[in-house]
């Protein structure tokens, strides 16, 4: 345990202490590519978890996977941006399609292979696959259409961050096309559903959901509504989004159907989307100074055992115990790992998959053999749960499994009263806001007139922006009446914090 | 079935078939970006039951999914390079990061924005993951290192086919690292035993293993290994391959590790992949006339269950029928399809799902439902079972299963009966070979004395190439003892055919 150099805390440095667990739990790590991480096996095993369960909810919602063009062409991308102001155009650019030796020997692009139109590494694929559904549909009867993509994105930010912000990241891209504008409105409050449902159940990172104002929505978007999570150090994050697209694609890439009635009209559009950002989210929901902590839904292993013994005589009984367990937990479809490495003692073992954030951890010593009992130890303290405990050895290889899905509940329960902890409603004067906002942080729910003036004065003053326009469930009973900000009547509430 | 013009026939043109098939089983679609395609839902489908069988393979025998970046420095492709003749370098070059309003108001690449060194979209990523590779691994306790990405990937093809040579494309790439030659060279053939197996068992696809010569290898690697399948135009169709890369990556990239005596040495790396190209494999193993054929293993619906009837009074009961069916043969793990589209006719039915290839169809009709009967019909007359049969409905539902699985090892034994009538040995005259080769085509068996000479005169007379030089079992007795060409002393057997 005295090998490696602690990690920083998080009350010191929240920021460099989310860089090291990342990169010391082996989640990711820098690449010698600008801007671009490598996603390591145990991070990427994460992911897959998440694409696992969010690929189900997606099919169990109608939806079907398909996989359209990397590279878009420039004008594709131009007929978007000519309707859109705020238009991100910081992307990567392909001009050439072709190699040759330089005059110092090394490689550099061929001049005559110089595109006549540059093509796009595509930041978002809306423009190419709404011109592929124009091709498709023709009728009423084609509707709706219900498409997701898994892809990997680029988009040419300047200041990255592991997970949270980088140049190229994977993400799922949702498209649809409806025949009706109420339904595309449902698909995108569905999608919002969908999402708010993964993050609760999945992740144990409770989000609100809301609209985004019309300064923070997706320029090709007529609504946009998200889902925000409040993060360890009282920051959002914007943790996935639905746009509902009205007809804005449509008319761009001529996406037209004839409706019952025999009257061509154009498609109501909607997208959402989720990324690896996720895996980001999780770390600084649950982290603690120890290293990361995984809800056991997402664990891509949820116990480890630990077999302890001097010598080779305690060792065969008490790695047969080990073996034992795993396989009676993974018949139970636990994922386990039996780590028997030679060279690590038990105290450097536990201390690197407390750093990884494996639920749940099994020791088993020599004593543990003799008295047929196994010690059980959760990766954290969870209110109602024992944190260590000796069990009979029946007893705690039947009961794991329940007990993974009662630490799940807690991380849930967790996080939610930490989220609400840092709510504060019904603040109504502008420096007491300010205050919060520029001292311990959280959400600030208070009135908004609505207007982008008061908008930009919170965020110059703060940095702090409007997360989102609460939806019902989440909204303060009673309503505020006025602007946090001008004083004006307020238009409904608004969610303020600081954000990722 | 009138509306639709029929496809046109193998026999006629089996190129054009091909195109159609692909395009009106509404597997893939061209489009606007050229050379790429568009992976429709369907087509889709079944590359997502590719995946995840071959993730399964490729888990179970050790090696986990991560995920590196897309583009890659050019000086990393350069390094790779120098070292390599026949490096292709057709790619896709990224010069700029920004787009700007141009004169003519359009937009254009940002020429503030050019990179000092140009990226490039990977092509592979043997040269950025040996990178990460060489800051992961110090000491022989981390070997081996067996990883897998599924990625898409970009080749500037010039002449492109849809899924057999796209310029974008999907495909997993296996890197591995170990410390000595002998695990590195198992681990190639290991994976080449992988995706026979996958091809057997999964795509029905019987191919040959055997080594690529050294015209016909990877640049980059020491010895390259090949599953080779035989379409059904008599053309070999290079399925996968692994390489045994040696040293020569490690060396590059300063992939060392200490070895357990403490010495300094290089690791010795593998690379292994297949994509997209095998559904249009499968298309052109099994599909007939009437459309493609899927083997029920990857069907992304293997029944298909076609309602009939006239009016309101025999509607009801067929379809309670007929979603009774499919719920009990859902319980049964079965991907079953209620085609219940009140649009169609049961024949306009019958024509889409047969040209989407769906393993077995149940017809249901109002006598079917008195008589407690259905009609279970095969895609394509299959050996040993009927193709279309009257059965109780309890028995059918229950045998239907069974019946897929039959189905499935039918499909493989056809598609290895045909490859080995196709399949010639013992051919010593070179006027022969060329009859063959220049006639009915398939796979020529002879003796090569191991020269480039006698392989590329082939080459120029007949187009024909050395597929692989075929493993032990696949190998001919008597084994040929002058080479076809030259008549020299033949080194080994080599199997030729014209290929895609």
């Amino acid at each position: 345990m005295a090998e490696e150099q602690a990690l920083t805390k998080r009350s010191q440095d929240f920021s460099a202490w989310y860089n090291e667990v990342v990169l010391r739990a082996e989640l990711a790590d820098y690449s010698p590519v600008r801007g671009s991480m490598v996603i390591r096996p145990y991070g990427y095993g994460i992911w897959e978890n998440m694409q696992r369960a969010l690929d189900e909810m997606f099919k169990a919602t109608g939806h079907q996977n398909a996989y359209f063009p990397l590279l878009i062409p420039q004008s594709f991308i131009a007929r978007e941006a000519e309707h859109v102001e705020g238009f991100a155009k910081e992307m990567a650019i392909v001009t050439h399609t072709r190699l040759k030796a330089g005059p110092g020997g090394g490689l550099e692009p061929d001049p005559d292979s110089k595109l006549e139109e540059p093509l796009i590494v595509r930041p978002t694929s809306e423009t190419i696959i709404y011109a592929m559904f124009a091709k498709w549909v023709q009728s009423y009867r084609d509707l709706p259409l219900l498409i997701n993509q898994w892809a990997n994105v680029v988009r040419w930010e300047m200041r990255t961050r592991l997970f949270l912000r980088t140049a190229e990241f994977l993400w799922q891209e949702g498209h649809t096309a409806h025949a009706s504008e109420v339904e595309a409105e449902e698909e995108a409050r569905r999608m919002l559903g969908v999402y708010r449902q993964f993050m609760d159940q999945w992740m144990a990172m409770p989000p609100l959901t809301g609209l985004k104002s019309e300064s923070e929505k997706f320029p090709g978007a007529v609504r946009t509504y998200a889902v925000e999570a409040l993060m360890q150090d009282n920051r959002g994050l914007q943790s996935g989004t639905t746009h509902m697209l009205g007809q804005n694609f449509s008319r761009q890439f001529d996406l037209k159907f004839q409706s019952e009635s025999g009257v061509e009209e154009y498609a109501w559009n909607t997208s959402w989307g989720v990324s690896t950002r996720l895996v980001g989210g999780l770390v600084m929901t649950h982290g603690d100074d120890a290293g990361i902590v995984l809800p056991p839904n997402l664990a891509p292993i949820q116990v480890v055992i630990v077999p302890i013994y001097r010598g080779d005589d305690e060792r065969a009984g008490v790695l047969e115990k080990a073996h034992w367990a795993a396989n009676v937990l993974r018949a139970e479809q636990v994922r386990v790992h039996v780590d028997d490495r030679p060279t690590a003692t038990p105290g450097a073992k536990y201390y690197d998959w407390e750093r990884k954030g494996v639920p749940l951890r099994v020791e088993i010593g020599p004593r543990d053999v003799a008295k047929q009992q196994l010690m059980v130890v959760l990766r954290t303290e969870a209110a109602g749960l024992s944190r260590k405990e000796a069990m009979g050895e029946a007893v705690a290889v039947m009961t794991i499994p329940k007990r993974l899905g009662e630490y799940q509940r807690a991380l849930f329960q967790a996080a939610l009263r930490r989220r609400e902890q840092n709510s504060h409603r019904g603040v109504t004067d502008y420096g007491a806001f300010r205050e919060i906002i520029e001292g311990a942080g959280g959400f600030v729910y208070a009135g908004w007139c609505g207007g982008r003036d008061c908008e930009e004065k919170v965020k110059a003053d703060t940095k702090a922006t409007i997360r989102l326009l609460p939806l019902q469930e989440f909204r303060s009973s009673p309503a505020p009446t006025r602007c946090l900000v001008c004083g004006g009547q307020a238009q409904g509430e608004a969610v303020w914090a600081r954000a990722y």
